[in-house]
Formats: C-alpha cells, sequence, structure tokens
C-alpha cells in the first residue's frame, strides 16, 4: 500500500498548495490513502466544516487535528459528524470526536489511523504513551493476521523526544509514525529497527518565509517586545506542501519505504 | 567562502562519527572553517578539555555548545583558556567563556562566531533578541565595507517559533543562522529573502535508531513509569553526521548555496 | 473528629522540629489523626524508612510524599512494605506505592487519607480531577451511612488555581483539602460552601530565613548565575513547624473549624 | 512610616471591596502610603484609566500591575500618562510605562516603589535578579544618608522559590518586598535577618469562594474537560480586601512590624 501523509495545512496559502498539489501528487504517487494535518487551515486557527470538505474534495481521506483543533468554535459541534477528522485521543473521555478512525480504500484495504498528543511543553493530556499503547493493542497490523494492512500514527508534539520515543514504542506495530506541531519538516526519515516508518516532523504545507507560517512582522515584534499589537495572520506566500510517502509491505503492513515529500514553495523540492 | 556546520555530537558513537568522517568530508567539500556543536560529546552530557583537542584535531575550528555546556565540571575553569569554544552568549554578564569570538582562516579571511540560546520551553537567559541585535551591529558582514567575510549565528533552541524569528532578525546580516539543540534535522535549508541562509536545526552527530540519542531503553521507560531508573547512556550504533554546507558571496558575505549534510549511520545520505 | 496536617519537612531542621514540637501539638490539640508530608525529609530530597520511623515514632499516624519521592533510591524497594507512606495517586498506573490508604484511629474512627499531585507547572502525570473524581466515589464520606469519619484529600501541587479547582471539586465529599509543595503557608483556610475545610498550601516545617527550605547563599547565586555550584543544602535554622488543624462534625465527617498551626522559627504564632 | 499594600483586585467584587474597606483601613492604621495591584481590576483582565482613577479617588497612592497589564487595549496608551501605574521594571527596554516610582507622602516623606516580575512559569523577560539589583543601587534606603524613608518591592511572580530569592536579594536595602499574583495570601510574614519585611504573596482582593477569584464553574470545567467553552468572569461574592501593613523605623527606612491584612468576605480576618 501506498500511504501519502501532509503536514499542518496553515491558512489560505497552505489550503491552496494541497489543493493545487495534491492532484498532482496523487496522479504521480498513486497513494491507496491521503492523510493531512488540518489544525492550522482556518486563518492559521482551526479548521470549519467548509475547509474539510474542500480538503476531501482535493482528494484527502482523513484530516488529523491538534493542540489548534478547537480554535473555531464550530468544531466541537461538527466534529462527531464527520468521520474522517479526527483529533488527538489523548483528550479526557467524553471529549467531542475521535482519536482512532478505521477506513476501506477503493481497493478494499482496511486502514486505521491513531492520533495523540505529546505532553512536553504542552497541554496536559492523557498519558499518550498508555494511549498509544491500548490502541495498539485493539489495532492489530497484518493483513495476513486480518489486522489492518496499515496503521498511522500522528504523534501531534513539540519534543523530538517525546516524539521518537513514541515512534519506539509503536515500531514494529504501526506502518508509519510521523509527528506533526513544529510547523518544520525534519529530514530523519527513516525505518525503524521493527519495520515501522518514522519521521519526526512532517512539516506544514504554508509558506516559509515566515515564523512556522504566520507573517513574520508581529511574530518577531513580540518576541522582542512582550506588549501585544496586531493579530497574528498566516503568511501569503506560495506554500511548500511537506510531508511524507511511505509504501507498506503487503503481507506485514510494515514499511519498506520512506520518503519526504516537498512540493512548491521555498523549500528545496522532495519526491 | 565555504562552511561547513556540524550538529550536536552525542556521545562516543558522535565523536567517532565526526572523527571519521570529518577529513572525507574537508576532502570533497574543501571548508574553510568548520564549526560543531559539542555540547553532548562526553557521555552525552556537557565536553571536556581532551574530547574539545580531539575535534580540533579533526579539523574543527569552533566548537559551540548550549544548554549542556557546564555538565562536566571542569568546563566552567576550562572554557576562558579555549579561545575557539563557545557558550551561548545571552548568559549572565561575568558567566566564564565567550559567546562571540573571531577567527581567522588559512587563507586569512575573517569570520566570526555567534551563538545564542533560545527561552521558549528553555531555561530563562538574557533576551536573545536583543543580544543578537548588539551582537550584529558589533559584528558587520561584508568584506567590502571592512567586515567579516562570514558570520554564523548559531540558535541553540527548542521552539521552531522563536528560531525561525531569530533568523528572520539576522537576515541580511549573517551569512547562515542555523539552529541547534532538538538533535534531529531539519529539512527546511533555504536562503532567506535578506540573503542568509538558514536551517532551523542542523541535527546531532549521533546514533539516531535511539530517543535524541540516548540509548532508547531508559528513556522510553521514564517517559511511560516516571520513576527514575539507570542513567541515560548515549546509544552505540553508527551516528550520522548532520549539518549543513554553506557557500558565501565573496562580495557581501551572505549565501549563494545551502545544502544539508547527512553523512552514515541509518539516516538518507545528504551532499 | 480531629485532624493534625503538617506541611513539607525540610532536612534536619524540619525534622527535628515536628520531632520537637509534635508531642506537644498532641498533648494541646488532642488530634485524632496526624499526617506530615515527607518528601524533603532526607536532606531535602525525599525520605528514608529511618526517617519514616522517626515521625511514626513522634507521633505521626500517616506520611504523604509529592514530586521528590523517589529523590531517594531505597523509597522504590520500601515503599510498598509500608503501608502508612502514600504518593500521589495520580501516577501512573503500576507505580510502586498508593496514593489513598484507609486508617482507623485509637478510637476506632475510619480516615481516608488521598494524595494527588497538580500538573501545572509540574511534570505531566494522570488527570488529578479524573483521579479525585474517581477516588472519591469510592472512599465515601459520612460515618452516619457507613462512610469515612474523616477524607483528607492532599494536593500537591504548585499553582493556586489547580489547587482551588480542584479543592471545589472534592467540596462535600471530603474532610479536609490541604495543598503541599511551595514550602510557604497561606492565610487561606476557610470551610467552603459544600462543608470542606481548604487551604491552598500548609507550609513547610523548616527554616524561613531561606529559599523553600534551602540555605538561602545557592539558590540565589545560581538564579543570577546561571552555572552551578555547590549542592542545595537545607537551612539550618529552627523550623517553622507548619500545618492546619481541623475538627469534624461527627455525623458527617465534614469540616466545622479550620485553623493554622504555626510554631517555632521565624514565623508568627498560629494555634 | 506606615505603609498599606494591597494585592491584585479582581473584578468588580475587588474594586467593591477595596473601595469599600479602604476609608476604614485608612482611618485605623493611618497609613502614610497605599500601594494596590490592579492588573486584575477590569473585569478579572487588566485595568483602564476609569478604575485607576476609581482606586485613586478610595486613596490608593500608586497602582501595581504585572503580567496582565495589557489586557486592556487602551493601557498601552494610558500608561505612559500615569505617573502613579506601574508595570514590571524588566519589561524590554521601550515598553512603555515604567516599573520605578519616586513619590512624596503628604508629610514630605521620599517612597520609592519597585515592581519586577518573575520569570519560572511566566514569560520570560528580562533578567528579575539584575533589575533589581540595578534599581538598588540607585534607589537608596536611608533618609538619614539622602536616601529613601522607603523603599516598596513588588515581586509578581508563580514560583515561591523565586520570590523567596528576590526578598533576600532585597534584604536591608528594602523596606518592604512582597509578591503578588498567586491571588492567594500567604502566612510567612516576617522581617528578614537585614531588616527588610518579606511576605510572600499579598493574597488578591476578591471573591475565596472562587478559582483565584474567577467564577469557579468554567475553570473547573477546563481544566476537566480540556475543550474552550463560556468566559472567564470575576466570581461576585464579597472581597476580602488582603496584603499586608508595615511600619518602618524613621532613621533607616527598614521595618519594624509587619502585619497582614484581612478584612471582609469569607478569609479569617487580620489587623
Ligand atoms: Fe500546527
Ligand atoms: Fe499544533
Ligand atoms: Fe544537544
Ligand atoms: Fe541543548
Ligand atoms: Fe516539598
Ligand atoms: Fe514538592
Ligand atoms: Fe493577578
Ligand atoms: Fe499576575
Amino acid at each position: 500500500m501506498k500511504l501519502l501523509y501532509l503536514g499542518d495545512v496553515v491558512g489560505r496559502s497552505g489550503r491552496e498548495g494541497v489543493v493545487a498539489r495534491l492532484p498532482g501528487l496523487i496522479e504521480r504517487l498513486a497513494p491507496d490513502f491521503v492523510v493531512v494535518n488540518g489544525e492550522n487551515a482556518a486563518g492559521g486557527f482551526g479548521i470549519t466544516g467548509r475547509i474539510c470538505q474542500e480538503l476531501y474534495d482535493a482528494g484527502v481521506d482523513c484530516i488529523l487535528t491538534g493542540n489548534h483543533v478547537w480554535d473555531q468554535k464550530e468544531t466541537l459541534g461538527y466534529i462527531d459528524g464527520d468521520p474522517r477528522l479526527l483529533r488527538p485521543m489523548n483528550f479526557p473521555a467524553g471529549t467531542p470526536g475521535r482519536g482512532v478512525a478505521e477506513f476501506r480504500t477503493r481497493r478494499g484495504e482496511k486502514v486505521a489511523v491513531l492520533q495523540v498528543m505529546g505532553r512536553l511543553f504542552m497541554e496536559p493530556l492523557d498519558d499518550p504513551f498508555t494511549a498509544v499503547e491500548e490502541a495498539l493493542n485493539r489495532y492489530r497490523l497484518g493483513p495476513k493476521g486480518g489486522g489492518f494492512d496499515a496503521i498511522l500514527l500522528d504523534v501531534h508534539a513539540e519534543a523530538t523526544s517525546e516524539k521518537m520515543a513514541l515512534g519506539h514504542l509503536a515500531d514494529g506495530r504501526a506502518s508509519l509514525v510521523c509527528g506533526t506541531h513544529t510547523h518544520v519538516p525534519t529530514a530523519d526519515a527513516q525505518i525503524l529497527p521493527g519495520g515501522t516508518a518514522y519521521m519526526t516532523d512532517a512539516g506544514m504545507c504554508g509558506d516559509y518565509d515566515s515564523v512556522i507560517g504566520m507573517d513574520k512582522v508581529e511574530p518577531l515584534r513580540r518576541f522582542r517586545r512582550k506588549t501585544p499589537g496586531a493579530r497574528f495572520e498566516p503568511a501569503g506566500g506560495e506554500a511548500t506542501v511537506c510531508g511524507v510517502f511511505v509504501e507498506t509491505e503487503p503481507g506485514t503492513g510494515l514499511a519498506r519505504r520512506i520518503e519526504p515529500v516537498r512540493v512548491g514553495g521555498r523549500l528545496s523540492q522532495a519526491l
């Protein structure tokens, strides 16, 4: 199976980048399943139903989020009605939405997508390690034994240590563990010893002449002046659509190839 | 001018990687100046005079550090006597060592190296933005006007936002702004609009089958169990020597090329 | 019932203060149950079996801890064998020790002691609100209905907001909610609307001419210099033994009186 | 000299408490100088010019603030025109307002008020220790030698350790070091060995049946649910006006008496 995973879509630049580039990527890479992180799609803060639809129309099969999931008020009411929109699974029990979802590809393959949020330098949610452990006991990889053809785990986290540790926790039990949240792609794509593809951060789909996707003037001013000022607005330059492409072994669901994806905009192009 | 910058050397694996790979890199890339971050060179924690010498002997011209600079007690006494060993410049006034140093290459070019530490999710040091602003007023780029042939700024920081903001602050006034500290290389090498080469993190020189260079068993256990256990020890597998290579314009000292470097070990090879 | 609760015992000064003052307090106040927080009793860092015994001998019925619980290596092995020594209940499942314990007073009254640790500005443990909610569903107050004569909840936390919120969560279901960890007694003892006695922090049993119980020279130096130096050592002056005294209603187990306790040392004396 | 210092005024409850109680306190205690922290006076978030006037009219001589100083947009424009309204002095150079101010009492005594903000668990401002050291070199206590009759230092900070350390730094050089920000009064009023009156936190002027002054329902919900909801609103019950009263030695400006003040509302009454 072929999986395409794109990082945090930031504002109009990110949305336009994904809508413009995804058809070409789909044609060229022929992914069986496409995931994107949409937590910054609405002006940099959260996501809306309309934007979800726009992304689905562009070829996205599943949308992930993160700490910005509730930035748009409507999402709390909307998320339960959209089975393809996830939020981290280690929000407290009773939180609207879901952190795990099962999908069938057009060819009938079973895919599970899991999202978890880290706690280092972030809001204190439930233990991500326990959450992942429990989820991977319920969702088993391995089409041969009746398990899933592919399992994707998104680790929405700040600290590289926590992301790498969760990668090792899932190694051999997921097809891909990929991080999001820092809005900068990492260059450490690898297949871990147990067979799981891993990359610390997918990077954002946004303008990289910016401060993590936001127009750089106000963030830079605020770092220096410590006083409130203008609102943060997404930077408007052309997005680099960033993410990762993975091919799995048919029998095991483990990875046999992982490649970074960077298309358009300022960053060096990959795949 | 050609600059080679390598990230945090972690333990024996990292040291052996640098010592083994640097001669080949020097032969192939012919850098005029070589910088490495040594804050984790001594068993993962700090650096010693002996290790500094080992790195200089391998071809390193300047060693940077970071939050781990004082992990080895001897460093507080040693650092003032080694003009090539830096610590972040925004430690309080009176701190041993220096955060800025001037060098002459064999061909007589003037190089300034600056290091600053971020504050987001880190110890509260003096303001890094003010520190960089002041340093760049003293150290001016541009050989034509009597300035430096190259200025390198290392941003030792956790948060991508702070690193990118400091990159923009220095844009047009430094040859290269490169981050360290997260131990994961980023894939966002670019030349900023003002002509400064930028990459969010150089990545570590260490074993990437690990948790940021440390043997993965104990970090993973500690994330889950929250009880003390064994000491953290560097992972022992072959290092990927990670960093960045930059070429500057002779007249301006600004960048005309930036390329990631990844040699050896598990990660995809670059340059 | 009468309950005496003393805050974090810091080093020799704190231990000597408790051993010297507790007999007099017991004689004067005639508490039916005495709790003390011992997480800093061993040189400021953790506790040992020997010190536990010393505190029991002085009249303590139950010892609480906190984030410093494992500072002394022996505690991990010791804690399971001492039913009177607690650690926060929201450590991960499987952690040695217990966060809840039941006691019988000499007169046969049933007492439950619960300890939870906050997460704001602290290590990310399991959700303290869920943990307290579940514990208070298992341990019911109210001798009339077969419940406990007294329930004490210690909130070992940094942030006043989290402590007050946990106080309200337990209001009407515990006899006393008292905080520890900041090492400074608060002056907000009150009975909450539901009948639970509340105080944000018991304060330490230690020398208040110090930095939270530690000799002030090295902490002050380290705040200013950001370099390692001497070890932190407990301050050696006479301790003020700090805590809170509560009287419960016999029928309900709720509080009818709460008074701060401050005996010896530099602080104004109370009760 | 007699100094009255009141803590963070929270919302209408706090303002009404101060306006109602201050005249009586002034009559009874006859303070020569009255300071209040107003950072939460406007609906819990910031302060306005109108509220400043209301507090001055009630007898306040100087208003301090803290991390909430800019919550009301108008304050950035207003603060430079009001010499009695302070913000922490360790904001970056160029920040509107001032962190130190000199006053003359009706009897002609010279008073200096200094405010500094801590950095532990807070925004990374400039070093508070250096800021206080420099300020105390400029503002010298001691009417005999031409210095100030009284120097007050407010430490707006979260961590008790940082507050105590700053107290010791100023010991012998200020009349009073008092903390604010946690919204809970501490019971550790004392005169430090060098003669400076010290209390870790003044507490708020607000309703103590709350979560740090805010209506308790929404904070408690948010701690548990981690989803956005209603706005935080100040609790509406009667305020306890909290603070500290200090008497200085005429010759030295050092303290000879420090007493906590708690008037009205739920907390035990003091002074
Ligand atoms: Fe994001
Ligand atoms: Fe995020
Ligand atoms: Fe490092
Ligand atoms: Fe570091
Ligand atoms: Fe403690
Ligand atoms: Fe503690
Ligand atoms: Fe406040
Ligand atoms: Fe505050």
